[in-house]
C-alpha cells in the first residue's frame, strides 16, 4: 500500500520527477505514480483525489509544466497535504509553472517546491510522514548530517583543486 | 434562455466583470451569470460546465484571480468555446492570473483576453455566436462604425484642449 | 472555399504554425494560410482582413512573435473572431510576443492562446465553427475522449517504466 | 504546548501573518509565535529550530519579505517540515521574496504557499497535522464542506445583485 | 504648417503627453497633435501616415499603451521616423507597452524612450529636426547647459537641506 | 567622412553590430565604427562624443550589453540624435541592456531599437539622415516597397510548401 | 573632510537617501553630499570621481533611478569602491534601476545593495571604513548586538499583541 | 594568512568563481576558497563566519545560487564586507539568485555584484583592501590604464576587421 502518489502530466515529465521517486526509495517510503492531466483526464484527476485517502495516500506530490492546474486541481478535491512540483516548460525557465502553482487562493492550500526541485518534493513529503514515524525522524536526521559531510568532503576535493589552479 | 454564461471566482469580482454583462446587453445577447470556484466549489463547476451545452449555452466566460484555474477546469468538461478573463489579483498586476490562464497545455484551449479584459470578453463572446447569427454581424459592424465616430469626436475635443494649452 | 485563415509573418514561422494546420485537417476544416506582415505589408494585411468575410471566412489564426502586432492589425479591419499566436522569439520566451497581442484595448479583441501553442490555435478555431455545425461538436467530443484515452494509455506506460526504475 | 510554531522578521508583520493564527485557533490547534529575525538574531534563529522538535514543535510557519530567508535558515537546522510564507514587499509585489522561499536547493525543502498567503499556511499546517489526528482531518473536510457553501451562497446573492445591474 | 505631429491614442493620454509638445513649444518647433487609434480608426492612422510627409510633417510621436501598436501601424506606411511613446498602463508599470514598442521587427524601425518619457519624445524629434537646422542645433545646447545649471542649482540648495538634516 | 557613426562595447558584437553596417553599406551612407567602453574607457567616449558633431557625424548608434550605459553617457556629451542597441547578453535575454538603455531620465533621449535589433538601428539613422536628403529618402521608399514585394514571395513560397504538408 | 561622498541625481531623492547620511551620523563618519547627474552633470561627475580620492573620500555611495548610470560613471573614473543604491523608480518597483546598477560589465565592480536600501549603503560604507579603523569595528559589533536586542524587545511586545488577538 | 575568503555552495561553482581567484592571484591578494552550504552546512558556515574575522580575513565573497541565501547567513554573524556573487542557476537566468541575494533587509547589507559577475567581486574586494593599502591602491590604477589600452587595441583590431566587411 502507498503511502505517497506521484501523478504528472505526462511520462515525458518522469526524467525530473524521478529525483522525487529516488528520494523516497532512499527512505522506504512506499509510493505510487500515475500520469494523470487536469486537462484531459479531469474524472480520472477526481477520482484520483477523493479516493487517495481510503486507498492509505497520506500525501500527493503533483507535478506539471505551464499552466500547470494539477496540484490546484487535486487539491480541491482531498484534504491531503498537496506538494506542487513545478515543471520547468516553455516560458521564462518554468515562472508560468511556478505562479500556477504557488499562488492559489485561500482555503485550499498547495506546498510548492522549487521549479524542477523534484527531489525537494520528495523530501518534503517524508517529513510529513515523519510527524507520526519515529523512525523516518531518525533516517531524515541521519540524511541531514549526510549532506553535511558530503560538503565537507567537496570542501576538501575543492582544495586539492585550488593548489591547480 | 442564456447563450453566455460568465463564471467568476467570487461576487467581489463583479466590478471588473460587469464590463463583460454590459456588452452582452448592449448587443441582446442574454447571458447568465454565477459564483463558481474551481478549487472551493469543483462539484458544481464540472457539473456547470458538462451541463452548459444541452442548457443551450454556447459560450462561456471565465473570470479569476491569481492561480487563476478556472477557465481551465472548465474547458476540461465541456467542448464549448470558453472564454478566459484574467483578474487583476496581487503578484505583478496580475501576471500570475495571466500566465495560469493564457498558457494552456495542447488540446484544452482557452481563449484568453487582457488582464481586467472584461469588455472584450463580453465582445468576443459576441463575435463568436455572430458567425450564425447575419443580425448580430450587422450589429457588430456598426458598433465598431460607433468605436471610430467616438475616437473622431475625441480627437475634435483634442483640438479644443490643445487650444488652451 | 476555406472557412479558417491562417497568416503568419514569414514562412519561417511554420514549423511552428502547421501545429494549427494539422488540428484543422484532422477535423476536415478547410482552411487556406498566407504570410502577411502586419508592418511589411500592411496593404496586404488591410485588404486581407476585409475581404475575408465576403470570402467565406469565419476565423482567422494570426500567428507573430517579438512586437507582435499582426492580431491587433487583423482585427481592426474585421469582426470575425481573431485568434492570436504568440511565437517564441527573441525576449523572455515570448513574453514580449505574448503581451504584444493579449494586453488588447477595449473594443477589439483577440482570443489569445498560449506562447507557441499552435495546436490549440486550430482547436479553439474548430470550438467556434462547431457552434453552428453539429457534426463536428460531435467529432470535437470523440477528440476530447481520445485525449484521455491517450493519457491514460500513457498511464499504463508509466507503471511499465516504474517496474525499471 | 504548540504544535504549530509561526515565526516572523518583525511585529510589523503581524497583519498579515494573523491570517494563519486565525486558521489554526479555528481548528483548535496549539500555536506559538515569535519575531525572530534570521539576519538580526542568526542565534535566535538557530537555538529556536533545533529545539523545537523536543519542545514538541511539528510544524513551523516561516513568513519573512524581501530576501527572505527566514524559511530556508530554519530549515537548515531542523528537519521538521517548514511552511514558507513570503511577504509582500518593496520589489514587483513580493516576487523577491517568493522567489527568495521557493527556490530552495535540492535537499532541504521549504514547502511554500502564496505571496501573503497566510491561510494556506495556517490551513497547510493544520493538513500535516491531520495526518496522524482523525478527529482533524474530520474537521478539515467539514471547512471544506463550509468553503463550498459559502461559495454557493455567493452565487445566491450574485443573483440579487444581477437584477440590480 | 507643422514639423511634428503628435498621435495618441485617447484624449486621456494627454496630461502625460503634454510633455512632449511643451518641449515643442519650448524651442519653437511647430505641432500637430490627434486622437488616432490603430485599431479602432485604422483607416484614419492609415491615411495619416500615408499623408504626412506630403503635409510637411517631418517626425511622428506615437503614444500608447497596453498592447501598444501605434508606433508600429503608422512606421508601416511611412519613411518618416517615428518616435514611440509608451504609455504606463495597466500590466507591470507599462512593460506591455514598451515590449509592444521596441520589439519591432526588422526593416520597420521605431524609435522608443521611456515609459511616460514624453520629454524626451520631444526633444529627440527636436534633435532630428536640429541635423538640418543650425539655430535649433544652438538651442539643443543652450538647453544641455541650461539643464547642467539647474543640476548645480540643485545641489546649492541640497546644502543648505544637509545642514538640517 | 562619416555620416554615422557606430560604437560597441566590444568587437565581439561585431556579429551582432554588423546588421547596422550592412543597412548603411546599402543606402551609400558613410559610416565609421569604434570599439569604446563608457566604463574602461570613459575619457575616450566623452572626447569622441563631444568632437562627433564638429568632425560631421549626423547620427550616432551606440551598441551595449548588460548594464548597457553608453547610449546614456555618449547622450550626456551631445546633442546629436543616440541611437540605442541593446545586445542580448547574461540575464533574461537583455532585458537589463534593454532597460538600462531606454529608461533614459528627463531632457537626455536616447532612441532605442528591438534586442539585437542591428538591421534597424541602421535603418532609423538612414531615416533622420533622408530628412535632407531626398534621394535618401526615395531610396528609403523603394526599400519599403522591396520589403513588401519579399513578403509577397514568402507567401507564394508558403503556396507550394501547403501543398507538401 | 569627509571620508564618505554621497552622490545623488536629484535633491528629491534625499528623502530616501538620508537613511545612509543617518547611519553615516550614528557612526560618526563624516561625509558630504551633492546632486550630480551622470547625464545632465557629465563633466562635474567626471571632476567629482578624479578628485574624490586626493579630497580624501574613502567610499562612494551613488543614489539613482530608472536607468541609472551613476555608479557606473563614477566608478569609471576611479578606483575606490563605489556603493549603488537603486532608487525605486517608474518600472515594476526599480527593477530598471536595480539591473542598470547591479549588471556592470567585468573590470567596474560597483557594490549594488537593494532598491530603496539607503540604511545599508550607509552601513556597508562603515564596513569598509572599519577595516582599517578598529574603533568604527568595535562599533559595528555594538551595532549588531543593538539590532538583535531590537528584535528580542519586539518578540516581547509580540507576545502582549497575541494576548489580544 | 588569506586576506580574503571565497566561500561558494558547490565546488561545481568552480568554473564560475574563479574569475575571482584570478583577480585576486592578479593583485597578489592572499585568499582561501571553501565549499559552504548555508543550508546543508549551516554550522560550518556560522563558524566560517564568526571566526573570519580573528583569523585575518578581511572581506568575504560568497557565491551562490537559486535561493541564495549565503551571502545573507555569513553577513549575519560577522560585520566584515561581505560580497554576494549572484550565480546563473535554473530561474530566468539567476534573476532568483540576484534577487535572493541583493534584497537584502535594513541593518546587514551585502555588495551584491552582476549574475556571474566573478571578475567584479574580486575586484571589489582588492578596492576595498586598497583604502589601507597604498600600494595595491597604485595597481588598480595601473589595472584601470591596461584595461583602456585593451579597449583601444580591440578598437584598432576593429578597424581592421571593418576592411574586411
Amino acid at each position: 500500500m502507498a503511502q505517497v502518489a506521484i501523478i504528472m502530466g505526462s511520462n515525458s515529465d518522469l526524467p525530473v520527477v524521478k529525483g522525487a521517486i529516488e528520494q523516497l526509495k532512499q527512505f522506504d517510503v512506499t509510493y505510487e505514480a500515475h500520469v494523470i492531466s487536469a486537462h484531459r483526464t479531469p474524472n480520472q484527476a477526481e477520482n484520483f483525489a477523493k479516493t487517495a485517502k481510503e486507498r492509505g495516500i497520506k500525501v500527493i506530490i503533483a507535478a506539471a509544466g505551464k499552466a500547470a492546474h494539477l496540484g490546484g486541481v487535486i487539491a480541491a478535491y482531498t484534504t491531503l497535504p498537496v506538494i506542487a512540483l513545478p515543471i520547468k516548460s516553455s516560458l521564462m525557465d518554468g515562472l508560468d509553472s511556478l505562479l500556477s502553482m504557488v499562488q492559489m487562493p485561500s482555503g485550499i492550500p498547495v506546498a510548492t517546491v522549487a521549479v524542477n526541485g523534484a527531489d525537494n518534493a520528495g523530501i518534503l513529503a517524508v517529513q510529513m510522514l515523519a510527524l507520526a514515524d519515529p523512525d523516518l525522524e531518525k533516517r531524515l536526521e541521519k540524511f541531514k548530517e549526510d549532506m553535511a559531510a558530503a560538503v565537507m568532503e567537496k570542501d576538501a576535493k575543492l582544495q586539492e583543486e585550488l593548489k591547480n589552479l
